[in-house]
């Protein structure tokens, strides 16, 4: 079965973004001369899995960012065809967490970057994250969209190892047993 | 004023006790030959704020840890007597986060250790907090009593230092600047 990883920031009170989906409090403390390990993270990645949010955000970007094949698991697009100039790059499905693994798996796909609140709650609710990377700014903004959700049960982890910036964002790596 | 100190312990998902107050997820992560830091930390606090849940709980203890004064914010015991055996040890009160600390700075008493979910919480939104040194356990629970809550606005922090444990504890300082 494919290994899902996460690679995330968020508020030291646990938010991924403000309750409108706005960044600016980890944005004004991202330092550009420091490498946050994203490069060599997505390098080690065969394929992203996000929701329709994340991929809607995405989308308005100039420019598509992803080299990897990315699938958006959505009810919502699933009845869609792929934007033209996204074809061959992006698959829409409604897939369950279980079902995009077995359809990542049945591609070769061995590790899948797993982006966006609501969906690495559903695949951590079904025990399918193996690594995840937390980079806490320090803020507390006392709202938004949490990281983490209602689990069936605990999830013990290993903690890997941790690194701090100068910018004051603390990077920790947690693995799954 | 006096400045208030948070040091605590949640799970990777910012709770600090099971929906029931229990803590066994933490208790079995603990190390007794790991030294943590709140012997040296409670040796700089000058005093403990906490609430009543927090009272109770210590106070069921077999005897009582605190050496230093101890505020109990309570509007339920602040009509009642402390009792006999932590007389001088203890004081009730109703007062706000800032009527507190004007007490506390009354009594000559720079540094308080704040303790206690909802006391921290209502001593964050007061800006009442200097420093906060959180001990993250290796776990995710899915519910329970949160660190944090509701802010009237962002609180910056600066990281001061981080340090991970091989139990797979690892603690973070910030400052409110």
């Amino acid at each position: 079965m494919t290994r899902g990883h996460v690679f995330i920031a968020t508020s030291l009170d646990g938010f991924i973004a403000r309750p409108d989906g706005t960044l600016d409090w980890l944005l004004s403390r991202d330092a550009p001369d420091e490498d946050h390990g994203y490069d060599a993270f997505i390098a080690r990645m065969d394929c992203i899995v996000m929701g329709r949010g994340c991929y809607e955000a995405v989308r308005a970007f100039p420019e598509w960012p992803y080299t990897r094949p990315v699938l958006v698991l959505s009810h919502q697009l699933s009845g869609q065809s792929v934007p033209e100039d996204l074809a061959g790059k992006v698959t829409f499905a409604a897939h369950t967490p279980e079902q995009a693994m077995q359809h990542l798996a049945a591609q070769g796909h061995l590790n899948a970057y797993v982006d966006g609140g609501q969906i690495v709650q559903s695949f951590l609710c079904a025990r399918l994250i193996d690594s995840l990377t937390i980079t806490t700014a320090p803020v507390l903004i006392g709202q938004g969209r949490p990281l983490f959700g209602a689990l069936p049960q605990d999830i013990p982890l290993r903690h890997e190892g941790t690194r701090a910036f100068p910018s004051g964002l603390v990077q920790s790596t947690w693995r799954a047993d």
